[in-house]
């Protein structure tokens, strides 16, 4: 398998490019300073005292605990769904989830059912790879954590299917639905009809839709993907679904605005916690944002912004893993329409070593086994890529590392075998 | 006790008043568009890409979990407590208050303490009259609330000692330390010193420190409020306060920046559940704050301006109660040097009376009872003040109103014995 002398001559690559010193980071889907620069004019959308005034609404005082109307409509067209069942909070929508699952732990889901704290055992799924900083929150509380394939129709339905309907343990699962972070994968029509009709042993199931990249995408055409709330209104599973979105990676990552969205009686129940927590989230933040964007054809054209920015980038990559890796029939990669990340599949049990290499020498990778459940890859072979924060400059030095220690770590394994 | 003719006089400018079919409202201690007025240089205190950059800090994009270094500082300097041992949050301190509550009731106090969720019974101690918002997070969660009166040096020390030392339920106690909601009292030096050298049955017992009023004076000179965390430093019991400030009263009441300050491993303890909670809370404007506030010394000339829209309206209402019921021995009211409320209290059983009367002739008041636990107040005496929001002659208006119905309130009482 190893050409004579190929892994030397890697070595001595590997040590050249680790004596320039460099310093270089891909660990994070942040946007870049230049997409953030695109969106200076948030800065001055609301100057004046009377800028602040929306309609009966002065924005800058107390109240309007669950966002601004003009918020929740922007969010309505953003996600297809009434804006009397959308609440607009703050900057964070991981925190609008966090503070969902805490609300279930201490409360339960509404409608009598027993607080989740009250279990002996609880389970939650993570399809996977996916995203750490979910997994983590169902950790923080102490769920037991349920590794999912992730296809790229989707989570391994027929997995969830059959769990769901025998664990009652199992009390709910994380979902990016749309260009999925890592893998970019978009659930399929009929995964997203089987998550809306199935049948599940614990009534107070529920799916945490993060809709993080509703309007991401890459190419001049989107992915589809279906109104899972619709649907699920057809099976009588309306309250299943809680769905999340935000302005993070549109307008700033650290100073967007958030929201939830779900059925009438779960917009309630989020309510019902909501108003004991605060008087109301940042409306002058909300107010910036829908007087930037009045409608939803104002985030698309932001988002043509991005694309031009982020594109160049996603094909540096996926054109630098054509070229050096397509003779691998062990190296994989995927090729997003949307979102933030590439994934790619390197040679089993060789992931943490590739990134202990890079990192050795000057690249920060985002940590072998970070998307999958306690932070364990059971194949080891999963990397995230992250194209977006370095210039094209900085990712063209990155990948020509990051290639080199894919194929050190390659043959390594392959030469112990 | 009732002069003749008293009464039905009274009902006459009663009914003279309601038949004007005026609109007031004192319900909320919210600042008036006035003072909002006097913060329109926040809004622009950030306008360009470069403004974002704070040192090596990009405020627009995802990090610094607990904070931008600088509005520490700021707290730190606002509330004696070292930087280190402050975390700026987002704009509610009610926000953080109801997390530290569910952190607190999910996970524990830290240290290996249980989990609050896991007792049988919890209960908190409630200083009242005090802030509805602050009883209706305990109660929210299912705590037993239990009243401490409100003495003019602060919650009735002495109750509070036996029922902490002996009834292991009492997990915490709400306290607004310095210009109380609604009385204005600050806690005497001695109540602090007590608070700080307690015992406790409940080794993991909490005070709930809500310094939201610390630079809100009325007058030239402030109340003397001593540190409680250098207190408790003395006797080991650093751990015990939670520390809450804001900026809602100094900047915008709906979007200005936050606090939360303790014992170093508190700080650890909060920060463990907030970095899963959130990547960041919104920086920008974090940043906006210190740009207009760089010092404690900016933020006192702020509340200077305030202070100078704010006295007039309590002078309105002192007055008035002076002029109106200095005759009424049952009849009395505090006479605040800062905050944002003036307590009355009118004769026993007749508060509901009076703020039902005033809502049929067209005036708004915080509802009678409110600022106790379970919204009974056991005297029905009390009357919540808060003169900020109208104006002068809104007041003016107001308090016409409000003497009128106090007296109503007081004879029809006095003629039914």
């Amino acid at each position: 398998m190893n050409r004579p002398g190929e892994l030397s001559r890697l070595y001595e690559e590997y040590k050249r490019i680790k004596d320039k010193k460099q310093s270089l980071d891909m660990t994070r889907g942040k946007p870049s300073p230049v997409q953030l620069d695109t969106m200076q004019k948030l800065l001055t959308a609301v100057q004046t005292n009377e800028d602040c005034i929306d309609g009966n609404i002065d924005c800058r005082n107390y109240g309007v605990f669950d966002g601004l109307p003009k918020a929740k409509m922007l969010f309505s067209e953003l996600l297809d769904i009434s804006p009397d069942q959308i609440v607009v909070c703050g900057n964070s929508s991981l925190n609008i989830m966090y503070d969902t699952i805490a609300h279930a732990m201490l409360l339960g889901t509404g409608k009598g059912a027993k607080p989740w704290c009250k279990y002996e055992k609880l389970s939650f799924l993570c399809p996977s790879p996916g995203y750490d900083r979910h997994f983590r929150v169902t950790q923080f509380f102490g769920f037991n954590l349920i590794y999912i394939p992730m296809l790229p129709t989707g989570p391994d339905m027929e997995l969830i299917e059959k769990i769901v309907s025998e664990d009652e343990s199992v009390k709910g699962m994380w979902c990016i639905p749309k260009y999925s972070n890592p893998t970019g994968y978009t659930f399929s029509d009929d995964t997203v009809i089987r998550l809306a009709k199935m049948k599940t042993a614990a009534k107070d199931f529920r799916v945490f839709w993060d809709n993080a990249y509703a309007v991401h995408d890459l190419y001049d055409t989107s992915d589809n993907l279906l109104n899972v709330l619709e649907e699920a209104y057809k099976y009588g599973n309306e309250d299943r679904f809680l769905i999340f979105a935000s302005t993070s990676k549109i307008s700033y990552s650290g100073a967007g605005i958030s929201c939830f969205a779900s059925s009438a009686d779960n917009v309630k129940w989020f309510k019902d916690a909501l108003k004991v927590q605060t008087i109301g989230h940042d409306k002058i933040n909300q107010l910036r944002h829908v007087k930037i964007f009045p409608d939803l054809k104002a985030i698309k054209s932001q988002m043509d912004i991005h694309r031009k920015i982020l594109l160049p980038k996603f094909e540096l990559v996926l054109n630098c893993f054509e070229k050096e890796f397509s003779d691998f029939s062990e190296i994989s990669w995927t090729k997003p329409r949307g979102g933030y990340f590439i994934s790619l599949t390197v040679l089993n049990n060789t992931a943490k070593r590739v990134v202990s290499l890079a990192k050795e020498a000057g690249l920060l990778l985002t940590s072998a086994g970070s998307g999958f459940p306690y932070e364990i890859d059971p194949n080891d072979n999963n990397i995230r890529i992250a194209p977006s924060f370095p210039s094209c400059e900085e990712l063209e030095k990155a990948l020509e590392l990051l290639v080199i220690c894919v194929k050190i770590a390659y043959y390594e394994a392959k030469e112990t075998k």
